[in-house]
């Protein structure tokens, strides 16, 4: 185990262990928590790693503590990583008057406009620091998968976009498809990235499919009832028109009756969890 | 639906129904939520009743939210009640000073000491006020179990025991089994029934065995990680010892490494609503 991690927690979870770790991240430039929930299977081997990106507001524990993940999980032998949602404590001015900007909204991407391009780089951070720390301090096999909800689910398909082959399987529940076009991603996208336009297409799912296509295939669950559907943040008719348009594979199914909180989640977190271990061999 | 009856929310989860309601009890003389889990099978006929009786601290929110019980709910087709844990907002003189007394302190009995008096009624609470309005207002077949953890595994003790029968089945996570006998105990039993301990044994789970005996069976999970069963709050030798010498069967099951938390609670959840089941009949 590196110095650089210190433990939080460990808890016994259905036989495995979730464990919570405080670290320095050169990426963020601050202290970050980060959660990893390692089977009963990691006891004696390797065992491949699911990322999972939470939405706005949460932490490293929304989706342990709610999704009722570790179940399967320790049934497939799978681990799973949370990272947190943005850097913490940085003191930037603004950082925590609102819930959609600052801290718990990093929205996965590397700030370029000041103040934030101090800290703001989560993108580097979920793809290139916690991987690299993840890898050397637990008994994993190298295989990833990602997954998120809402603004992790737009993080979760930014990763795999713009990394092709290096995610097994990708896939979101009620993912934030096409920032540029939403007042979530207006309001995010502006402040950590300026007013650029053309810059915002770097990171939006609907105009990376657009500029270069995806071989492998997607997966979304849509609850029907969902408020922030219904507001225009998540449009899923974007992806779908991009998807179509690319030859791009998508799986988007609606579920009818089903809002955007954890209970969608934990009603189908079992579906994606199967998808990704058969993706990543177990 | 009774006019009683304030729907506070409805979120659509493995089929089924969570939804929470807000009324004004007359047992208790203030507001109150609780939470009811309709599984899939309450929309075409009757179903069984599962209570659930939460531990210091806790709403109605937190089983539901963490304990993954809906999906095997749901298979079942058995409804689960979560009370919350005490009165809420009386105006008594000290009602929020600590966790472990007052507000999410109920203790599941009925307080003859003034000012709690007053109030503090969650035994009549949740064995009758309550019972009858779900029974009323939703499609429940009559049958009840009840379970519950810590503080609220007690709650669920006392309740079977002094209503021999009424509960088809009854099990608890890490119960606070003595309380006339730990420090949470005495300062709740101190303050709600006064120094009397002659009277606190008509709220403790290894007296009112003594007293009475049990002719169902308990089930008890309890992790060995407990830090509340290291302190001496939950005393399972003492409902062990009290069980063996009134010959009321008691499955306890130590579970090694594991702690106090949902997550204890999230990984044995499955194995107790399967065993309300069959006593339900279901």
């Amino acid at each position: 185990m590196s110095e650089a991690l210190e433990l939080v927690s460990a808890t016994k979870s259905f036989g495995g262990w979730l464990k919570r770790y405080r670290h320095q991240s050169r990426t963020l430039g601050c202290e970050m928590i980060f959660a990893i929930y390692l089977p009963p299977q990691a006891q004696d081997g390797t065992v491949p790693l699911l990322w999972w990106l939470s939405g706005l507001t949460c932490t490293d524990e929304n989706f342990m503590q709610k999704a009722g993940a570790h179940r399967v999980a320790a049934e497939l032998g799978m681990a799973i990583v949370c990272p947190d949602t943005s850097p913490r404590g940085t003191e930037l001015p603004g950082e925590d008057e609102s819930y959609d900007f600052g801290s718990g909204a990093g929205f996965y991407i590397n700030a370029t406009r000041e103040p934030w391009s101090r800290h703001y780089h989560m993108y580097d951070y979920v793809t290139r620091e916690l991987p690299e720390l993840v890898q050397a301090n637990f008994p994993l096999n190298g295989q990833e998968s990602i997954s998120g909800h809402s603004m992790g689910g737009h993080g979760a398909f930014i990763c795999a976009l713009k990394n092709p082959g290096r995610y097994a399987s990708v896939s979101a529940f009620a993912p934030i498809a096409n920032p540029v076009n939403c007042p979530w991603g207006e309001k995010a996208f502006s402040g950590y990235l300026g007013e650029d336009r053309d810059q915002w297409k770097n990171w939006d799912t609907v105009e990376l499919i657009r500029a270069h296509g995806f071989d492998q295939g997607l997966l979304v669950d849509q609850g029907d009832a969902d408020n922030f559907l219904k507001d225009g943040q998540l449009r899923p008719e974007a992806l779908e028109e991009a998807c179509a348009a690319a030859g791009v594979q998508l799986t988007l199914r609606l579920q009818p009756g089903y809002d955007h909180s954890y209970f969608f989640i934990a009603t189908f977190i079992e579906d994606h969890l199967r998808y990704h271990a058969r993706h990543l061999g177990v």
